[in-house]
C-alpha cells in the first residue's frame, strides 16, 4: 500500500526530542525504568514512541497499534513489578513498546524477520511475555489462570493484568473470559483499551469530565437522586455488593452513554481515561493494585497516536506495508513499475464482486478482516450483501448457515489458521445440514512474518475428516476464480477454497469463469520416472521444475489435484497403475492433508509405490519470508528438486 | 441413576385432565392449534405436559426443559406462523412439545431410537425444524442468517424466532451473535429462556410486579424521575434511537436487579414475563410481533414444570436414565443387582481426586458438564480445585492454559463433540506454547441416542495433525488412571486421553497407577493370519474376537496401541515385518485417526501389506444404540470378525 500524500507529520518539537534521548539508551529492564521519577515517564513515551517509527520505518511491521499504547506500556511497567506481575498483551501486536522496555532494544531491528524476534509476545522469547498470542481475545482467560495459579501457590499478591482491545471485546471468548472473571474473586486487572474510531465524538469530551468517576461530585450527586427516585417506589437501597456495583454501573452509563458490556456483569468498572497521559495512567494503576478482585479499566487512546498520517489513516496504517519515509511519511518505492500478477486475495475481491452481479443469492462475509482478504472491495460496492461481523468467526459460520439454509450462497472467507475458532460450527451447523456455504480460506500455508500462530497449516487435515466437505485449492488465479463460479452452482454443498498469501502467477488472471467438475484434477505433464502430485499454487512453481528436471534427464509427471476431497480417483488409478515413485506437495501439514489422501487411497486400493510427502511437518514453525520457511520445510524449489533426485536416485550433476 | 423416593407428584386435578383430552389429538400441526380460542390453551398445554410425561417414562430422553417450555411452545406456535415463520430452539433438547405440536404426535415414542426421531430438531425430519441444533448457542447468529435472508427476498413479513436459555447465553458465540443482532435491524426476536435456579428468589416476585414493563405505571413514572434527574446535571434527555434505549434498559436493570447483558448492548428488551402464563404469553408475544427490529423477551420459567420431582432436583431430571414410573417417579430396575463395571466416567472422576490428593497442582475444568463427566465427585470434595466454567469451552482451554502456565496441571474434561469449540484455543494457547494440560475427552466415539450432532467422532484426526499433542485412548478403566497417572507427570506437555461414554470392563477397577511410557502399545496376543491393531475400548472386545476367531481357525495378533500419536514404531516395525494383513479398528472417523497413522507409517517406512481400516465412515452417523451404530459402521463383533474372515479369505463356517 504505497501512501502518496506529502503532508509532514507533525512531531513533537526538536528540543523535547533531544531532551527524551537521554532515558531510553539506559533502560534495559523494567527495572531502570522504575528507578525514575514519574514525571520523567512522559519523556519516555516521547522517545519510545521515536523508537517505534524509528524501527518499523526501516523494517515494516504492526504500526498503529504499539503507538496508541506507549504510555500504557510505560505506566504498567512502572506501577507493575513485571516479570512477577503477569501483564498479558491481548493479540499482541501492540506489543513494540513492551518488547522494547523489556531488554530487546537492540534486538528490535530483527522484529518479525528469520531468526530475529516475533511479532507478538512468546513466552520463548522472554519471561516478561507472560502468554504467547497472536489471535484474538484470549487475554481475559489466560489471566483468570494465572491469577487462580497464583492464589492456589499462596502468591497473592501477585498482579495480573489484560489489555485488550475494544475490537477483539467482540469475540465470543473474550465475554466467555469476563463472564468467569466476573463470577471470581480473583484478582485480575483488565485494560480495555479503547481506540475505536467510531465511538461517539461526545464520549471524548466526557472521557475529561469522568476522569476519575469513582470521586467524581457530579456522579455521587445523581447516585444519590437515583436512590432517592427508587426509593419512592420502594424498590429500596442498595443491599449487597451486586446491587451497589449494578447500581454504580448503571449510572455511570447514562452518563457515558456509551455501549459497555461490564455493567451487566457485575465487574467494577472504572473510566473512561486519557490513555495518552501518563502520568495519571500510572496514578490510577497505583490505586487500581490496591483493590482486590476483578476490576476494569476502560481507556481511551488513539491508533498510531503521534504519528499523523497513522492517526488520520488507521486501517492503512494498522501494519506496514514496506520501508517508508518517516518524516513525509511516503513510502520507499522498491518495486519496478512491471506490472505483476494480481494478489489472491484481490482475485476474491473482484471475482466476488463478478459473481454477485450474476447470482442475487450471493452474499459476503468476514470476521474483521476485509482489507485483509479484499472484502472492503465488495462492501463498497454492494454495502448491503457484504458484512463484517467483527472478531467473531464462530457467529460468521453460524450465520452463513442461516443464510445458506434460507436460500443464500454466502462465501464465508476467513483466515485459515482463525477458522479453527470456527471449527465446530462448520461441522455441527454447516456440514451436517449439508448448506451450501463456500469457505474461502485465506493465507492457507505458510504466511511469513506473523510467524507460528498466524500459519495456515492444519486446514486441509482438520476440513477432510468432516463428511459433506469439499477441500480445494486453485493452482492459480484462473483456477481460484473457477473454483469460485463451480462453488456457488446449485446443490453445491459445504465447498472450501483454500489460497495463499501473496501473489499469483498471471497478469491477465481476469478469465471467463468456467465450471470445474468437483473431484478432478489435471495431468499438466506426462513423465516416466517419477510423478509430483500437488494442490494449491506450489503446483506452478512445480510445473518449472518439471522442465529443470527434464535438463537432467528426469522425466517427471505432474497433476494439479486441485481437490484434497473427492479425490480424483479416475486420474489416481491412472496415476497409480504408471507410476512407483510419487512425490505430494502441499503448503500445508504433512499430518493428515493431500500426501495422507494419497496414501489412503493407495492402501484402500492395494497399490504399492513409494511415496514421498512434502509439506510442513509435524512441528511449529517461527517466522520468515514464505520462501525461507518453505526451504526450512523442504518444500522450496529446491527442496523439491533434491526431492525428486533422492527419489529417483540420480544425484545432481552440475551444469 | 434410580430415585428412590416415594413421594408422589403433584398432578393436576383429574378433572381438568379429563377435559384437556380433547385438544391434543386433535392437532395435526400448528395450524389446528391455531383454530382454537386462546382460553384453551391451557387446557392444550396441561395435556402437552401430560403426554410428554407419559412418553419420557417410556422412553428415556431429555425431561426437564421440555416440560419447562410447554406453554412458550404452545403460545409460539399460536402466535407466528410457523413454517413460514421461523422458531430456532437453541440446543434443542427443550423441543419435544414443539415436536408433538408439528405432526410428530404419534411417532414421538420412536423418540432417540435407531431410525426414530431425533431428540433434536432436525431439518431433514420436519420443515418446522427451522434449523439442527444440538451444540448450545447457535440460535441467534442463525435467526440472524434467516432473518437477512428473509430481508433479501423480499420477506419482510417472516418473523424469525430464536428461543435460548440462560446457560447457553454463557457460551461466546451467543454474545457474538447478539453483538451482531444489535448492530443490525433484523427482525428477530430472541426469547431468553431463563430457568437458572440461582436465580436471586426476590425476581419471582418482580417479575409478577412488571409484567408488561414496558407499560408499566411504576416503570414510567421512575424513568421520568431519572430524566429529571439528569437534566439537572445538564446530561440532557434522550437524542437519539440509542439513548432511549439505553435509558430505558438501565432503569430496568435497578428495578429488577438481574444480571443482563442485554442492555448493555441496546437491544431492546422486555420482561421478566412468567413464562407459565400461557395466555399472558400469547399476549405479548402478539405484541412482540408488531415491533420491528431486534428485540428480547425475558422469561421465567422452571424446568421440569409440573412434574415435582423433576422442579425439586432439576439436575438429576435433566434427562432420564431410564423407565419411570410417572406417578411415584420411582425409575424401574431394570437391571440385577450383580455389580457391574462402572462408567469411564466414573473412573476419571474418582481417578483424578486420588492423584490430586498426592499432587498438589492438579485441577480439574469442565465447560457445564460436572455430572455428566463426573467431574462433580471433586468439585464436592474439593469445592477450590474444580471448576465448572459454564458453557464456555474455549474459555475453558485457555484458562487451564494460564493455570498451567504458572505451574499448575490442568485436567480439561471436555466432550469430544464439544471440544471441537475450544479447537483453535488447544492449538494456538496449549500446543504451541507446549503447556501440560491435560485433555480428557470424555464421549469419544458414537455416543448412542443423542445423535449426530454428539457422536464424537473427529477427535483423534483433528487432534493428531497438532504438534506436540499426545493423543491416547485406553483400553480399559487400569489404562485409563494409568494414562491420567501418567499425563500429569513433570514435563508432559499437551497430553489428550480419549474414552468413550459406557462402561469399561472391569468390576475391580481400583488398581494401583502405573506409568505408561508415551508413545508405547502392548502386544495381548500373536498370530499368523492377521494382526488388529485397535485403540481404545474396542480392544477389549477384540480380545474376545481374537479367541473366537481361533475356533474357525484363524490365527490373529492383537496390539492395543494406547497412543495414536506418538505412534509405538518399534511395535508397528515388528508388525509390518511380520504381518502382510493388518485390520486397524477405532471408534471415531477413518479419515485421518488411528488407521491412517498406521498407514501413513507404512507408506513412510516402505513396507507393503493390506490394511483394512475400520471405523467410522465418512459421513455423518445417526441416532441409535451404540451396539446398532458400531453394526451399521462395521465394527461390531461380527462386523470386525467378518473384515477378518474376509481379509484372510476364509468364509465363516457354521460350528
Amino acid at each position: 500500500m504505497h501512501q502518496k500524500t506529502k503532508s509532514k507529520p507533525k512531531n513533537r518539537t526538536k528540543g523535547m526530542e533531544e531532551a527524551a534521548k537521554e532515558f531510553l539508551k539506559h533502560i534495559d529492564s523494567p527495572e531502570d525504568l522504575r528507578k525514575l521519577p514519574q514525571k520523567d515517564l512522559m519523556h519516555v513515551c516521547t522517545e519510545l514512541r521515536d523508537y517505534i517509527i524509528d524501527a518499523v520505518s526501516c523494517n515494516p511491521g504492526h504500526f498503529g497499534a504499539s503507538l496508541g499504547v506507549v504510555e500504557l506500556t510505560v505506566a504498567l511497567h512502572y506501577v507493575f513489578n513485571t516479570p512477577t506481575d503477569k501483564i498479558i498483551w491481548d493479540v499482541g501486536h501492540q506489543a513494540y513498546g513492551h518488547k522494547i522496555l523489556t531488554g530487546r532494544r537492540d534486538r528490535f531491528h530483527t522484529n518479525r524477520k528469520y531468526k530475529g524476534l516475533s511479532g507478538f509476545p512468546n513466552i520463548f522469547e522472554s519471561e516478561y511475555d507472560a502468554f504467547g498470542v497472536g489471535h484474538s481475545s484470549t487475554s481475559i482467560s489466560a489471566a483468570l489462570g494465572m491469577a487462580v495459579a497464583a492464589n492456589r501457590k499462596g502468591e497473592e499478591d501477585r498482579q495480573t493484568v489484560a489489555v485488550i482491545g475494544d475490537g477483539a471485546m467482540t469475540a465470543g471468548q473474550a465475554f466467555e473470559g469476563l463472564n468467569n472473571l466476573a463470577a471470581s474473586k480473583a484478582n485480575v486487572l483488565v485494560v480495555l483499551n479503547d481506540n475505536n474510531m467510531a465511538i461517539d465524538p461526545n464520549v471524548g469530551g466526557f472521557s475529561e469530565y469522568l476522569v476519575d468517576i469513582a470521586t467524581s461530585h457530579t456522579y455521587n450527586k445523581l447516585r444519590k437522586e437515583v436512590f432517592k427516585a427508587l426509593q419512592k417506589f420502594n424498590i429500596g437501597g442498595p443491599r449487597s455488593r451486586d446491587m451497589i456495583i449494578k447500581i454504580n454501573n448503571s449510572i455511570k452509563t447514562l452518563l457515558t452513554r456509551q455501549t459497555n458490556i461490564f455493567e451487566g456483569l457485575n465487574v467494577r468498572y472504572f473510566g473512561p481515561v486519557d490513555g495518552h497521559d501518563v502520568e495519571r495512567l500510572a496514578n490510577v494503576l497505583k490505586d487500581l493494585k490496591e483493590i482486590k478482585g476483578p476490576k476494569v479499566l476502560h481507556i481511551i487512546t488513539k491508533k498510531g497516536k503521534g504519528f499523523k498520517l497513522a492517526e488520520e489513516n488507521q486501517t492503512a496504517w494498522h501494519a506496514t506495508g514496506g520501508k517508508f519515509d518517516k518524516t513525509t511519511g511516503r513510502f520507499l518505492e522498491t518495486t519496478s513499475n512491471i506490472p505483476k500478477p494480481p494478489k489472491f486475495q484481490d482475485v476474491f475481491g473482484h471475482s466476488i464482486i463478478e459473481l454477485a452481479e450474476k447470482n442475487e443469492k450471493i452474499v459476503g462475509i468476514t470476521p474483521a478482516m476485509p482489507t485483509g482478504c479484499s472484502l472492503n472491495l465488495m462492501m463498497e460496492k454492494m454495502p448491503n450483501r457484504a458484512f463484517d461481523v467483527g472478531i467473531a468467526e464462530q457467529h460468521a459460520v453460524t450465520f452463513a448457515a442461516g443464510l445458506a439454509i434460507s436460500g443464500m450462497v454466502p462465501f464465508c472467507n476467513i483466515y485459515s489458521t482463525f477458522m479453527q475458532r470456527a471449527y465446530d460450527q462448520v461441522i455441527h451447523d454447516v456440514a451436517l445440514q449439508n448448506l451450501n456455504v463456500v469457505f474461502c480460506l485465506d493465507r492457507g500455508g505458510l504466511v511469513g512474518a506473523d510467524g507460528p500462530t498466524h500459519h495456515g497449516v492444519f486446514d486441509l487435515a482438520y476440513f477432510r475428516c468432516i463428511p459433506n466437505m469439499i477441500v480445494s485449492s486453485p493452482m492459480d488465479e484462473a483456477e481460484l476464480r473457477n473454483l469460485m463460479y463451480t462453488a456457488q452452482l446449485p446443490d453445491m454443498g459445504p465447498f472450501s477454497i483454500r489460497y495463499p498469501r501473496g501473489n499469483g502467477t498471471h497478469i491477465d488472471w481476469q478469465t471467463p469463469f468456467e465450471k470445474i467438475e468437483v473431484g478432478t484434477g489435471r495431468e499438466l505433464s506426462e513423465g516416466t520416472d517419477l510423478v509430483f502430485l500437488t494442490i494449491g499454487p506450489i503446483g506452478a512453481k512445480v510445473q518449472r521444475i518439471v522442465a529443470q528436471l527434464q535438463e537432467e534427464d528426469i522425466s517427471a509427471g505432474h497433476c494439479d489435484m486441485r481437490f484434497v476431497k473427492p479425490l480424483d480417483e479416475v486420474l489416481l488409478h491412472k496415476v497409480f497403475a504408471n507410476h512407483q515413485k510419487i512425490i505430494t506437495i502441499e503448503d500445508g501439514s504433512i499430518v493428515g492433508g493431500l500426501g495422507t489422501a494419497v496414501i489412503e487411497f493407495m492402501a484402500d486400493n492395494g497399490y504399492s509405490a513409494t511415496i514421498k510427502r512434502l509439506g510442513i511437518p509435524d512441528k511449529f514453525i517461527d517466522q520468515g519470508t514464505q520462501t525461507e520457511l518453505a526451504r526450512d520445510c523442504g518444500f522450496d524449489m529446491e527442496g523439491i528438486r533434491q526431492a525428486a533426485r533422492a527419489l529417483v536416485g540420480k544425484p545432481h550433476k552440475a551444469p
